[in-house]
């Protein structure tokens, strides 16, 4: 998906969510658990609920290799069924030297279909360029993240006068484009967002944090914002599990439809 | 694995090599690639012919994801074939929030029974926690890598007068003991190793980037080395793909066999 694609999509559906797949097998409804390929049929329902009101998805690869193998041909079969209207995001915080991030450039973006995939940065640009090298591919990079232990590393402060996480945005956003790189900012660091701006003034930033981790929609929004919306929102948590009953798609579609709504005003 | 029995291997063995299964399908032997389970097939016999040389495999989980499905597959049972006597190593380079770095250890300690894990520090304490909360595994931070991005932010230096790499040594150290967590440090940053022992003068190190990158074994064993040896150095592509014809494992046998001689002779 190109930049103007996701812009188009957004302006569109007056909307920025994107619906975060943690799916959890001990968390899904009781009911679901039971059937054989619970996770891809709990997947299936929820993204029937909420494409409507979003214009992402992310796949957080942990709590699909959780599950070994089963939890992979999940995680295939999710990426399969998410309609090609939607932005597709494996979050999966890869990085490596070369050769191998080369590796798994391949396997989200030639073996899956992912659009984007989340990389971390510490180990620097040969560790992110295979990423880069796909047309109509993103690189979504780990700028501040929305936890506690972002003030561990990210937040240190590097003689020349930055703090860790304002270098990283500024080096990597020159390896990249606004057409093929976001930064991960947390919505819990709203505080940062009019410093980030001033560093990466067009790249969209994918925003983790809102619903179960407490940040503010509203304020994100107001620093983050650029003229072509430049964001993606995602709630996960308080999307997929409003409901632990078999009404669970339903209410899913209901909390998306809300954050969709507020968006709708935020985009005014 | 305890540290005592990973100790005891090293000096029955009078061997420290690791060998680095980063299985390429492009670049196992021809007659094995046309095999099913060509992966597999090619690591089982690697397995064998090395084992006797080495006290560690890591598997570099790109090679095996690239694959999708069938790459997983062969991943899981090359796990399940190493032996008990071997330290079992997923080179995944994970980290992300605490909920989400729980079940990436669940994927490598339960669903498969890797020894240890290696995780990025870049978000802090709060995502490499999850890991060290298993009784006998083990979380391998990267601290100094082997490449050339090593100085995009690793060799950042902070205000406080130390380099980022040297923050994460000295703060992650605080988090576990030399029971539960190593350090990967390339082989390519001989002239840090001195420094590093400062801040962690007993944790093992995982020591890429001899062979194909260029690192010099001798050089990481003066300076790296404790009194219970303390480095696991790895060679990958030089083991591995030592022939590209029939005798490919003979050939693996025999480069590990150097390695191993060339190590006994530093351990003295």
């Amino acid at each position: 998906m190109t930049y103007n694609q996701l812009v188009k999509q957004i302006q569109k559906k007056r909307s920025y969510l994107c619906v975060g797949l943690d799916t959890d097998i001990e968390k899904i409804p009781k009911h679901v658990r039971k059937e054989p390929d619970a996770i891809f049929k709990f997947n299936m329902k929820i993204i029937d609920a909420t494409k409507d009101y979003c214009v992402a998805y992310k796949i957080n690869t942990a709590f699909y290799e959780a599950l070994g193998l089963k939890g992979w041909k999940a995680m295939e079969k999710t990426v399969k069924y998410i309609p090609s209207t939607h932005f597709k995001i494996a979050d999966a915080k890869r990085g490596d030297i070369g050769n191998t991030s080369a590796q798994y450039a391949k396997a989200f973006f030639e073996t899956m279909s992912f659009d984007a995939v989340t990389v971390a940065p510490y180990m620097g640009e040969d560790s992110i360029r295979p990423f880069l090298e796909y047309d109509n591919k993103w690189t979504i990079i780990l700028g501040l993240t929305s936890n506690k232990g972002s003030n561990d590393f990210e937040m240190q402060k590097l003689t020349e006068g930055k703090y860790l996480y304002e270098k990283v945005l500024q080096e990597c956003s020159k390896w990249g484009s606004k057409d093929n790189m976001m930064f991960v900012v947390g919505a819990t660091q709203a505080s940062e967002f009019a410093t980030i701006r001033k560093i990466i003034p067009d790249n969209f930033l994918l925003v983790p944090g809102v619903g179960a981790q407490g940040g503010s929609l509203e304020e994100v929004s107001q620093y983050g914002m650029t003229k072509d919306c430049g964001l993606l929102v995602n709630a996960s948590r308080a999307v997929i599990y409003a409901s632990a009953k078999k009404d669970f798609a339903e209410k899913a579609g209901e909390m998306a439809m809300q954050y969709q709504d507020e968006m709708s005003s935020l985009l005014s």
